[in-house]
């Protein structure tokens, strides 16, 4: 069988937000790219995640004019309340960051959002593709291989930047050889169990709470469906959670006097183990890599989605400087960059996973240090805005 | 052999900076204690201790009139650095703390001036006692036991209100039933390798050092003496030590270029494991715990003595009240709110000693997390804020 060879100045492979973000960075700068997945448009734009945008990044969203439908579904908040020993406290991240705010909005809306601005702009995302493999990603004309369909002609992409946007599971981060990485790993002995459920909002900001019988987060969607939190074991069986049981979670960790959880229908309900992970450098030749391929947070600093634009807005401005302007350099920085972008993302995360939840391993000296951090972040101005600035997120600095 | 009764509103036990500053606190208002301390007063006054002075404990040490000698000999510090990844970061307290600094003052020489106005102002302490027992505590008529000689006469002192200012070894913790009380305890799997030099200082501020070497700490005590610190094992022997190995040591983690650690004699050399330890409640009945009874933390944060001293600030004012206007029940908050307090430093002290030394029990992982911690530390103004706010150190709040 013939393979058909085509050229394409860079090859992504992977459609979620690193990726499409990307594509279109660059497709606003005229410069093409070709994004490859293996899921289905469907799927991609069907799975449903969690979202909180970063001010910043809904700010891009606005910039890149992607707003339409970001406008009319999302729930701009101002702050979230932490709630510990049974007390409610507001953080206001508006007064605390000078008017900054965060953007609750699902990935997958944001990603039928970039689908739809590259369909109208001519931008080429395939989808449903096989066999996808990175080839002389250290020789100036790396190659992605791949067939459309199981029993399709290989086709080959000659390229002159690979972007691996593929995610923890994805070829990008293991076409680096062992031997030219490192990886960074805390496996965390709880999980998030998380349902959607049919109700009205049971409050107006999200809810973080420590409590003693474990974390719970109270979020939101839209003003009939809510997406709600309590942590459990990592590897617990979804049949020792029957609705009863979350009910009775969701009541014991999040009530206060005066506002209880609203009870509906539960149509979704899994649960995700926590990690953090980092595997360096985020550069092997021509390929680079962004988001979810490159590095894990645990969710409760909500910043995967916000780490993942990040990784593409510098590495778009990196790769647009090295062909629009003959700044060949400029890429060498990409990795160290956004890698330092990415532990301090990784910091946040790590910490508020630490100090929100209890941990069955720990002592209960690290149980009482969590609660002593609540109340000094509360009523401390500056840990407040400490946490109200990693919060919102950090604009990346070109 | 009669045992020789006498009377006084409080008992102490334990002459260190908890028991001595009670008892002056105490006795400006009129109120008279007995201290009791089975060590010499030689020893209580030439054990060299380091000390680091927040800013209302030196405001406390001049508004009591104590300032003759500290101001003589101490060192006002309004910042430190940080030192990680071979460079220095200046944290300038009095910019981010609206003027509060720190003041470098052993906690010996705190002594001194303690005994020196309790001798003036007609205070009672007896030194070298042994025996020493709490009895009744849960009565209104708390006592307490000793003799002033193995051979002399055993003597009785009933109290109004007892104060176990006798250090982590000393009874009055232990005057506690365990069923009564719970105990929160971490330890370090490391330790701190002091040394006393004479050479002139290296620096003009303290140094706290993170390095894959292991913590480093460049400190100050005189124009001709200096305190030196290195990260060791909790239990190496001090023979594994010899002073060309500190050298190098202090070297490797301290030195940059153009500002090296300056040698000299060292004429003392000590190895202190690192411990959190809090115990709770501080109060039994007529018994009030105060310092290193109730809770010790690691040196990293520089608390040890102003948690000592914050307690009988506390402590003071509601025997005060308790005593002079009747109000008994101020007596009952003490527990609670000399807990809150301590919990915030342990917070503090905990967190400094997990960001700078190197855990050889720890993952890689935790490693970049305290570097991305230093990074993020440094370059944010409000995290810069909440370590200086902690490390100059919060009042009492009466």
């Amino acid at each position: 069988m013939m393979t058909r060879t085509s050229r394409v100045p860079v090859g992504i492979v992977g459609a979620g937000p690193a990726g499409l973000f990307l594509s279109l960075l660059l497709r606003r700068e005229g410069i093409e790219s070709v994004v490859l997945d293996s899921r289905s448009r469907a799927e991609i734009e069907g799975t449903i995640r969690a979202g909180v945008l970063e001010h910043w990044t809904a700010d891009l969203i606005r910039d890149l004019g992607l707003n339409g439908r970001m406008d009319r579904l999302a729930h701009r908040h101002g702050g979230v309340t932490l709630q510990f020993c049974g007390e409610r406290h507001h953080l206001n991240f508006r007064e605390l960051t000078d008017g900054k705010e965060v953007t609750v909005y699902p990935q997958h809306e944001v990603l039928i959002d970039l689908l739809a601005a590259l369909d109208a702009e001519g931008g080429q995302v395939i989808f449903g593709v096989q066999d996808v493999a990175m080839h002389d990603l250290r020789t100036d004309r790396p190659r992605l291989t791949f067939r459309r369909a199981p029993d399709a002609e290989p086709e080959e992409l000659l390229c002159e930047y690979v972007a691996g946007c593929d995610g923890f599971h994805g070829p990008g981060r293991q076409a680096i050889p062992v031997t030219e990485r490192r990886e960074y790993t805390k496996v965390y002995p709880f999980g998030w169990l998380g349902v959607l459920v049919e109700a009205p909002p049971s409050y107006h900001e999200l809810i973080y709470a420590n409590h003693e019988r474990g974390f719970a987060l109270l979020s939101t969607r839209t003003p009939e469906i809510q997406r709600m939190y309590v942590q459990c074991g990592p590897h617990d069986p979804l049949g020792e959670w029957p609705d009863d049981r979350v009910w009775e979670e969701l009541h014991r960790r999040l009530d206060v006097p005066g506002s209880c959880v609203t009870e509906g229908r539960i149509f979704q309900k899994n649960i995700v183990p926590l990690r953090s992970f980092v595997s360096e450098p985020m550069r092997y030749g021509r390929l680079f890599l962004a988001g979810d391929a490159a590095h894990i947070v645990p969710p409760t600093g909500a910043k995967g989605l916000n780490l993942a634009v990040g990784d593409v807005v510098l590495l778009s401005h990196l790769m647009i400087r090295a062909m629009r302007h003959g700044d060949r350099d400029a890429l060498d920085t990409y990795s160290a960059r956004a890698l330092r972008r990415v532990w301090r993302a990784e910091r946040f995360s790590w910490s508020m996973t630490r100090m929100l939840h209890r941990d069955p391993t720990g002592s209960a000296f690290e149980g009482r240090i969590h609660l002593a951090e609540l109340d000094y972040l509360v009523h401390s101005e500056a840990a407040s805005r400490s946490l109200a600035e990693n919060y919102v997120g950090f604009p990346v600095e070109l």
